[in-house]
């Protein structure tokens, strides 16, 4: 039951020209379901890419950045959904590897312009041949408008496919951006557990691919959290094409510069929030606003505190205003010097807690009428400075138990 | 459903010489359920206590910190359950100041030598009249083999009251240890969410009892979790009445020390353990047990990080050896230069995982019959030293999510 969220609608996601898709049914996921995808990209286009940072991260991931280290232009993603290669050990990367070298063989390119993801079980081995054999469907099927099916072939447990577009001009040309993803358990930041790939056609030099990439993750996937866990086999990635015929953008302080940045950041942030509304069991799409910290990096420690804590998450669900869960997670945050006297809690406009307690004007009733809605602002004000956070979570319901203990049945 | 735990079987918890306790029914917690405590400590009883890190620590956390640290002989604690008296401001240090006014007055003690407890609701007003108007019923009825019903008396969510005894020779005398416990959900070390009370009649200097207490919480409180989240209002109290009539110890090094403080510390590991059993919807009992770290710190870090996963902890209450989640979280422990490939995963006497993946003679139909189990022991060896830990925690199960979804209905 994701929260207001629809998936995209025919055509709403557009064709980026020197990008094309093509997917196939493996059987790997699941019977009657494609499960395979491989992105196409023409010869100049520009790859970035950032990675989970779980120590024990999969083979795709360690074979992925090795390709991209090589400097050799990327030709080619593949994508495979229901078998993460993660804790595979050696085997598993010679599987991602041979994944390449058979996409290679049929793109005729090289092993090393192949970039391999995976998503789903961890520690089983990946069905290769299963994989391979699907690969050639991918491949006769690969077309510029094939992202909406795309978007499907990636899922796991998602229920909704998630997509989006956004056009921009640049220096007279009309630059398109459109991007996939997907994710709905294992996801909190750091990749924030997910896959995810944007294409554009814009001209952009590598530096600034590379860094509006960067700054994209830090405002958009690295500011969500359905249940903390971070996944083995995160991977976001940029890629553009340049063929939009725009003169390459270069600096990092032009207005061209920030319109695409802006673009893709937008985007970004419309799909990580896609992914927390169709979080594992999710009924409640929260927002998690900290104002007045010393500095961001403990806005966000307050902030990923209340979105961790089991007790909160299911007084969400339960749409129960037992509020005193929040500042106790606020009060488990590590901030050791924090003044629980200065600080202010509202829900939505509604000052709930103030001087240590609840707010004299807070009635109980006017916590269960925000607490029933579906979409919830928390706004937690700390009195210790002018940084600020935003963190977007869900809530913690029975079907996030249902869906994870029958994961694997 | 708690997990192999039974409550103390009637006589097994022996009363301790200075000691008394009396309760009552204040109608705070529910109707017909007593919820309220005094135990009354003898002239020259010593008290040691360490409380909730929390930063939004409760009043009544406040209040026996600071009448604790005025020095003068404590005579009584009270404790209630049903409502926290946390997130309360200042009209909860006066409810908490005015609790131990209220006994003092009965006891004919001050108000600073009597210690405050409260465990429940956060964030509502104490409903302090109430609550005085059980302390007669408590005071009349208070007794030396009181500890039963006092375990009773102080539950919240708690299915199964928690209490023990030991025994110990100290220069020929016979010491006793009693000690109870509460605490099912908000259990997460340091301290570790719940309330606790040991006591004994050994005669034990106050420097000797404050490092006994340190020792024994390190060993047992703060090595569990049930969900992550550290309550407002944990309190672990030792309190030692010196009439057993042994030499005082006053020797770190002596063997009296030693044999009193492996009772202290045994008597706090079953409690401690209780409290798991006992954890909000538990359905397993997860011992794990990090081997090999570079420092102990490491090892605790690898083992909350299992511990706090919801994604492992549905895995266990499904029975399911989808053990590729317990790889992910222990690559998420926030070790950066962990060697996955080093690292190796047992389940109970199962090898799962060496060299970066699966282990070779690893057998679903293995790690299968022990996730079947109600008591699974996870061994996670690094490869990286020689310091070890271990924590113990529960499965995550639908009846989490109900019990704290309903908790206030």
């Amino acid at each position: 039951m994701p929260v207001n969220l629809l998936p995209p609608s025919p055509g709403a996601l557009l064709p980026i020209k020197g990008v094309a898709l093509g997917t196939a049914e493996t059987g790997i996921r699941q019977p009657a379901r494609e499960d395979l995808l491989v992105i196409h990209l023409s010869a100049h286009c520009r790859v970035a890419g950032v990675f989970t940072r779980n120590r024990f991260c999969a083979a795709p991931v360690i074979v992925s950045q090795a390709h991209l280290e090589k400097g050799r232009p990327i030709r080619a993603l593949v994508i495979n959904a229901g078998n993460a290669n993660a804790g595979t050990g050696e085997p598993g990367l010679a599987d991602a590897r041979g994944t390449c070298a058979a996409v290679a063989a049929l793109l005729h390119c090289r092993a090393e312009q192949v970039l391999p993801f995976s998503t789903g079980v961890i520690m089983e081995p990946l069905p290769l041949e299963r994989l391979i054999a699907g690969l050639p469907q991918c491949v006769a099927g690969m077309r510029e408008d094939g992202w909406a099916a795309a978007a499907e072939a990636i899922l796991t447990t998602d229920i909704v496919a998630k997509g989006a577009s956004r056009q921009v001009s640049i220096g007279g040309k009309t630059v398109t951006v459109t991007g996939i993803a997907k994710g709905s358990g294992m996801i909190h930041p750091n990749m924030a557990t997910l896959l995810a790939f944007i294409a554009t056609d814009a001209a952009i030099s590598q530096p600034l691919l590379d860094e509006m990439l960067g700054d994209a993750a830090q405002r958009s996937f690295n500011c969500i959290t359905v249940d903390g866990d971070t996944s083995t086999n995160d991977s976001y990635m940029l890629l553009a094409t340049g063929e939009a015929g725009n003169a390459e953008i270069d600096d990092a302080a032009s207005a061209d510069f920030a319109a695409l940045r802006d673009a893709v950041t937008e985007l970004s942030i419309a799909l990580a929030q896609a992914i927390v509304r169709d979080g594992e069991g999710a009924t409640k799409f929260i927002t998690l606003r900290i104002t007045g910290g010393a500095n961001e990096a403990e806005c966000r420690q307050v902030a990923y505190a209340i979105a961790h804590s089991p007790l909160v998450k299911t007084a969400f669900f339960a749409s129960d205003p037992n509020l005193g869960r929040i500042l106790a997670a606020i009060g488990n945050a590590g901030i050791v010097d924090l003044d629980a006297g200065r600080l202010r809690l509202h829900l939505d406009d509604v000052l709930v807690a103030e001087n240590g307690g609840r707010a004299a004007g807070y009635r109980e009733a006017d916590g269960q009428r925000i607490m029933a809605q579906a979409e919830i602002t928390v706004r937690v004000e700390l009195g210790r400075g002018d940084a600020a956070a935003t963190v977007w979570t869900c809530d913690f319901s029975h079907d996030y138990i249902r869906i994870n203990a029958e994961y694997r049945s």
